[in-house]
């Protein structure tokens, strides 16, 4: 089994759930299903069944009612730990900006998991709990303090612009009078969720100028998205002006703009396509796309799981059985010699995000075991 | 063979035609092709030669010369029976908004087909119908008197809204005044198809305000449409404003865009995914993706055919070979169970169908004989 | 190995070359990528490696090191000669829009190749080239003139206007007056790169009044085309305004757009597809998508190689390999007959091209020895 560096991903549920609740955790959806409509009747509720099952003590497809009485009999806490250890990661890079006391904390999920923890920071996360006393003249320096004193132990910053805006932010960096201005209109509106594309670029300039590199949800997610401003083409004249020298930007997830992703990791040298979600939920029918066109030192793996911990094993099984089924069809009809395929599977699983994410000195949580 | 209802169908020809006209009823194409361009030289094309040409008595792959000889020998009503037998539907939901007196009658088609046959109700249609006499100050009742009349019996409402607007169709339901005022618009330019936005949008809130199904055509069909307004994305505001609670929407074919079809039918409970003419035109290459996002349980069955009894056994053809492939696929990596296999198979092809439509008491042909 | 017929390709470098401009042509990047990154890490490289190190005389998938010491012991003219022979084309219709002293011309190639050469006119590069005293009144009739004089010989026109405005250029023909104002701006401006979507529209209607099929760059390309606006179904209203007794227009590339592109070559008969630089790219993974609506007379292949003679010898190699087990796939299961697929492959390899780009009597090189 690979070892694997899991670069993004978000806090498990530190208590059992129900059935209900499990289902819709399974899904992007935050509403109930219709009638007669599971949503563990999904490429995801099969692949719990397969991968988490076994990882649980029971046979691959058992079925879901089986299934969630194992778990409930477990409790939580030890069917977080079986499932994160069957994942096999070595490294999990943390989005800390969906935060909630129900969520298991970075000691706890590095005790449970076995892996080094370290810490993506969300942008917006940062500029929406600014102190109170904010004013608008001083939101641009205030923010830069706040980031700076969240990003030391960091691996990455990451921008939601796509949920906010849409990926069609200006190109060129918001003067600081229009940030200012910008600054005063959202705190009139009373300080909610930052949607202003002025702002949006603000911070996202910001991030990309802490050095960092940058993690970009693209693509599908929940229904508060307009799936048509999520396409990272959209980003193309921001990814332009930021120049070749930029600190990298990681596409995340880009489905079901994920060619369109992989245009701008091969022709911009600072930009990265993570497969994120879509391969938790698409897995071998659509990774071979993300390596059309896109270089293999650019392509990084996460599972973006978030609440339960099914979700990191099921993105990271999912993940290796499709590479290594696309690496098998290369080496079937000749496309690729053993050696090489060995390699590529090391540089999309781990090697590209140790060269990119480096090291961090605050990580948390036991040190690597493999 | 598993039982199939085609949820999505049109009449087919009560006459025979010649080869000119039967390759044209093979594409959306409705023009001639050009010198040394045959449209039989397609997936289509193939299809019929190879499904449709032994269910006439022929060997699989005849010529196309030798199946349109061996057609025109058995006369356009054996032909029909033939092939729409060997398409073995239960069931068959039939636009009838495409009407014309050289179209085989729902008796007809219930009779050739051994199915039982419903009605879709198309409701740009209804509106188009109107009595001469009706105005636009009373457009609104008069439409809603007439949609109520044509609804008793139907087992749907469709919308060809991508034809007209395209489905960048108002999220909001139009004021009555607003309404008026497009029906003013409509009636002074002579009561041609209606492509005013505002009033597609009445009919639209109409037709979900039946309780039944709306079957949309989102994606690709003839040149008449655009196709970058058909995709199903753009109605994403229309879908959100309906709400959880809504009727439910049936985003037909979808094609490019049936990945943003998916991701939709997984985060609104109300939205829906037919296959249709995709299926038939691109077979086990597209199928996959309609099972990536969507949620098993909001995955349709149709043929889309139209003109030929050809297209609804290739339809249905090429939806058993694909879905048989791709649950075996399936099965070979250990991705479900035999049982699951069968029972999604069962979903997608009929149990989704029968749920989502209900049973009509004003069917039209023979009770089901399976 | 069956006769291809290159309908689309550059020139090659008449120079020995480095292993970073060696990277960088084997890419549609223009910069060195980030440190730790190599451009040959790619399914491009990888195809190199494969298919070109044999016809060098070593052994498949030899490292880039070893490929590239080969390479420059040889020298580049034998490595020409040797990789283009290997490439088996039987004549290249070559886009001489991108000229350069440093590239062999016509009959260097004619000769390294063995293939017969015609000429692909870039429509922008006459209206660029045109004499410095050209006036804003005279822009028309003298572009007229220069085009008539330089298509005598030539097989098509091509335009690139997706990288100057995008696709979405005026559905109508401009008239002389717009063409006229557009000019003056455009001398004013001092004659550079033309991307008002005026001169581009009278550009592609006198392209199309040639009686040449037009060629029409679309999809991906490098970074200085924004990729939204390469979408071919922008320019669907231009396709549309032309008519079906239009000159045909070939839609090259297309990715990611490539399925909007067979849409169009299905619904409208003058519109064609090229696989092109997708194929070199994204070889059998993207070749079965140009198949599913494009009628097979409607298809087309092509290198788009530039620079180096790889990339001739990895589009011919990749395009064979991934059709060959395109066309096994639908043996296996029965879709097509043994005949019929012999009979596709020789219509998309060479039999579309010979009944569109016809023959010239002006064409440079040896007459073909197949």
């Amino acid at each position: 089994m690979e070892v694997l560096i899991d670069g993004h991903c978000h806090r498990v549920l530190a208590r059992d759930l129900d059935r209900a609740a499990f289902e819709t955790a399974c899904t992007e959806a935050d509403l109930p299903p219709p009638p007669g409509v599971s949503y563990l009747d999904s490429r995801v509720g099969l692949a719990v069944r397969r991968w988490c099952a076994p990882a649980l003590g029971l046979p691959a497809h058992a079925s879901a009612d089986d299934y969630l009485a194992r778990r409930a009999e477990l409790g939580w806490r030890a069917a977080t730990e079986a499932l994160l250890r069957a994942a096999g990661l070595a490294e999990l890079l943390v989005d800390t900006g969906l935060d909630d006391p129900a969520l298991l904390g970075d000691a706890g999920l590095a005790a449970a998991s076995g892996a080094r923890v370290r810490e993506v920071v969300r942008l917006e996360r940062v500029a929406e709990t600014l102190p109170a006393d904010t004013g608008a003249a001083g939101f641009a320096t205030t923010f830069a303090a706040a980031l700076a004193g969240r990003i030391r132990t960091a691996a990455a910053v990451k921008s939601v612009a796509a949920y906010r805006h849409g990926l069609a932010v200006p190109a060129e960096r918001p003067t600081p009078r229009a940030v200012q201005r910008a600054a005063e209109a959202w705190l009139r509106a009373g300080r909610g969720r930052i949607t202003d594309p002025v702002l949006l670029g603000h911070v996202l300039w910001a991030g990309v100028g802490t050095g960092l590199p940058l993690q970009l949800h693209t693509g599908f997610g929940d229904r508060s998205l307009a799936l048509r401003r999520a396409d990272p083409a959209l980003a193309q004249p921001f990814l332009a002006a930021l120049g070749p020298r930029a600190a990298p930007v990681v596409l995340l997830h880009c489905y079901p703009y994920h060619r369109n992703a992989g245009w701008l990791a091969q022709v911009y040298p600072h930009v990265y396509v993570d497969v994120g979600l879509t391969v938790t939920h698409a897995g071998d029918a659509v990774l071979p796309e993300f390596f059309e066109l896109a270089p293999f030192g650019k392509l990084l793996f996460s599972t973006d799981a978030y609440l339960l911990p099914e979700l990191y094993l099921v993105g990271a099984a999912r993940f290796r059985h499709a590479l290594r089924r696309l690496l098998d069809t290369w080496r079937a009809d000749d496309s690729v010699s053993v050696a090489d395929a060995e390699r590529i599977a090391t540089l999309v699983g781990a090697g590209n995000a140790r060269r990119l994410y480096g090291r961090s000195v605050g990580a948390c949580g036991p040190t690597r075991r493999r």
